[in-house]
């Protein structure tokens, strides 16, 4: 065990006790989400504005704790970009308490009937959406985390368990601490939203194997954490692995979008897995608009890396190896390859793609029709930047993640892709003949 | 290795072998669903309905092949109950046929786009259907599953591999010739469909851990062998586990509704898993109903297992256990137990049902919303028998199965949850500011 965050709870070494404890964390979990799952939509908009009021009260009870997970950080030698994802000051608290007002005044998705339709039998049968449950929520350093997820799984109905990184775990206390209030504040279980209160890494090979308890696990954070995790669930994962995106660019494309949308969609920010990894250009158009985007990216400083043909016109790119086509950069580097039509550029996105977000340039409605119906990935845009692969942009309010996973949700997640639907039926007296 | 199925493919005994086989076909199964996710909707129904013709051309080669598993079957003891699934005649054949040409009529889910909105970003963003990729099934003996599960699969643009009981080896080879000539026929590839040519048990462990070739995996059968696939799955599963349904009569049913919906629950199949198991009855309605009831279960031959009060009304009912209130019975046995209300009720399906089936019978507007909002199964009923639970009743115009998870599907499961949902985005040059 490395370290301890609860606040009132104190556990020994031993796995025996971590599992006792996560059993109890599961236990209660479930009995909460009985009660979340039939509260209505008021009851749980004055909790989610409750918890936010009580993070605005606690602004020096977090900064101080936020400033030991720092000093403690620092003293690790945890990097740079670590240590500022790590850090909460009043920009970053305002984002979370407005977080919870903005999931507050989202439309609720439980209890939604669609497609209740007649059947010949004379029974009516329709979906009803309703939560999932109990939500199991990994993830790192961003303490904001604890606050978007406790928000987006209380607003969705559901009872979660979030178990965030250890160095942030202070941060997480403090956070928790405003949680409970809120949550007492509205009449609502304090279970309905628990943050584990160890950082001891058996908590989470425990949390992944109850499904009696929780009904899916969500990791967020690095590849390797996240295959991990993948790898050992015994219950259902919601995940996402690379972003390794691609924009097209055909040869009817207007240039001038197609310099707008290479350039947005590298350069917008290097950090996120909706950037474009690697550019596809059709030979007709490459003379004229490879030598347009060089000089583009040369402003941005991004380094390029291209196939022998875009060597041919762009002399000081650096030639592309096969693990170039492979990579998620998240950093000032793009892969550039020029091929010969669609059927070159989707065969590239099939075999090196991440089925994340892939975007074509193009004037012509049968290519365009074509990439969006053939390509099979999680968001396939037309004229867009890959960019907009983004929860808020895509109108959800929230987003938990984006999903790489095929089963259940794809693409971004919000309040919907936690929730699942079930059948009702309405009859009067009907049977079965 | 039991035994091989292979119509022109051998197998040695080797498990390295066996990896190296399922490995192939799910190579070569991936590969096939690249094709039929593109495949317009005249081409697969086009193929449906060539396998149906072989089907019914091959009808001899199909009753013959059947006879040699029969025939086994008698030799190895199987039951009567298992044998009769095993056994394919004329009519069941002809249910085959059937089954094809209406998949074919079904309406195709493929390429749907729905919720097309406009943000104010200027991009367009909607969901598009689009199949599930490669999904494996696994079943035990009745051989018509086969050719419903592949058709299912061809219809929503899934490549399927098939892996059946060792009892139905025989028959499931001859099944699968006519599939290949069908799909030979239509022009599609050959690993559209594929049935594993090998009995060996490890082939179904190598096809439940190979998330690179197999999207999702549906196994149909007894439960333990559901279980068992869900421990040792790296790949989602699609499950169905028990089917302990509840009807509750409330104090304002009318009784004749009740009576009719309460035996035709009981008595219309015993061995279905939405067959009502326990019966609870509201303690004013429980005088008057239950020697109706009692009556009519009677000409059935239905025995009871009630609580105590049950029994101080029906003298000659068994004192139910707490067995009984878990117990999936699948014969003509009903538990019955006179509850005080609809929190007792409710309760008592939280705590002992199995989340797929639940009724109520009342004439109450209040409760009747209450018992659809807030029992947590995959299919909630107001005065209608449990035995709707159904794909076909449902209009889902068929059903590969019925899900009691939560992610993805829940409940009955047709074309729509053989797939899943891409993000479109549709721009003119825009990007992300």
């Amino acid at each position: 065990m490395e370290n301890l965050t609860g606040m009132s709870r104190h556990l020994s070494t031993s796995g025996a006790d971590i599992d006792a404890y996560m059993h109890e964390l599961g236990t209660q979990a479930r009995q909460a989400s009985t009660v979340l799952r039939n509260l209505d939509t008021a009851r749980k908009n004055a909790a989610l504005l409750a918890i936010a009021r009580h993070l605005d009260t606690a602004r020096d009870a977090l900064i101080e704790a936020n400033a030991q997970d720092l000093e403690r950080g620092h003293q690790a030698g945890l990097d740079a970009a670590l240590l500022d994802r790590l850090a909460l000051d009043e920009t970053r608290i305002d984002g979370m308490i407005e977080g919870l007002a903005q999931v507050a005044a989202l439309p609720d998705p439980v209890g939604e009937i669609d497609g209740l339709r007649s059947r010949p039998s004379g029974i009516q049968v329709g979906h009803m959406r309703v939560p999932l449950g109990v939500i199991g929520i990994i993830y790192e350093s961003r303490p904001n985390v604890t606050v978007e997820a406790a928000g987006l799984c209380l607003k969705s109905g559901n009872a979660c368990i979030l178990r965030g990184g250890s160095e942030a775990r202070d941060s997480n206390a403090a956070i928790a601490a405003c949680i409970a209030r809120g949550l007492a504040e509205a009449g609502l279980p304090a279970a309905a939203a628990q943050v584990v209160a160890t950082t001891d890494r058996a908590a989470v090979g425990r949390l992944i194997s109850m499904p009696e308890h929780v009904d899916v696990i969500i990791p967020r954070g690095g590849k390797s954490l996240i295959e991990r995790i993948s790898r050992e669930a015994r219950v259902p994962v919601i995940k996402h692995l690379d972003g390794v995106c691609h924009v097209y660019v055909d040869a009817t494309a207007d240039l001038d979008k197609a310099l707008a949308i290479a350039v947005n969609a590298k350069t917008h920010r290097y950090g996120t897995c909706n950037t474009m990894e690697t550019l596809l250009l059709d030979a007709p158009v490459a003379a004229e608009l490879l030598p347009r985007l060089a000089e583009a990216y040369a402003r941005h400083g991004v380094e390029l890396r291209g196939c022998e043909r875009t060597r041919e016109i762009v002399a000081d790119a650096a030639p592309a190896t096969e693990e170039d086509w492979q990579a998620e950069y998240l950093a000032p580097i793009l892969a550039i390859r020029i091929v010969d039509g669609i059927e070159t550029a989707m065969a590239h996105i099939d075999r090196y793609g991440s089925q994340h977000t892939d975007a074509i340039v193009t004037e012509s409605y049968t290519l365009a029709r074509r990439f969006m119906t053939e390509v099979d990935s999680s968001s396939v845009m037309v004229n867009a930047s890959t960019r907009f692969a983004d929860g808020f942009e895509y109108g959800l309010g929230a987003e938990i993640g984006i999903s790489t996973d095929k089963l259940h949700v794809r693409g971004p997640v919000g309040l919907e892709g936690l929730t699942t639907r079930k059948y009702v039926v309405l009859g009067d007296g009907h049977v079965r003949v």
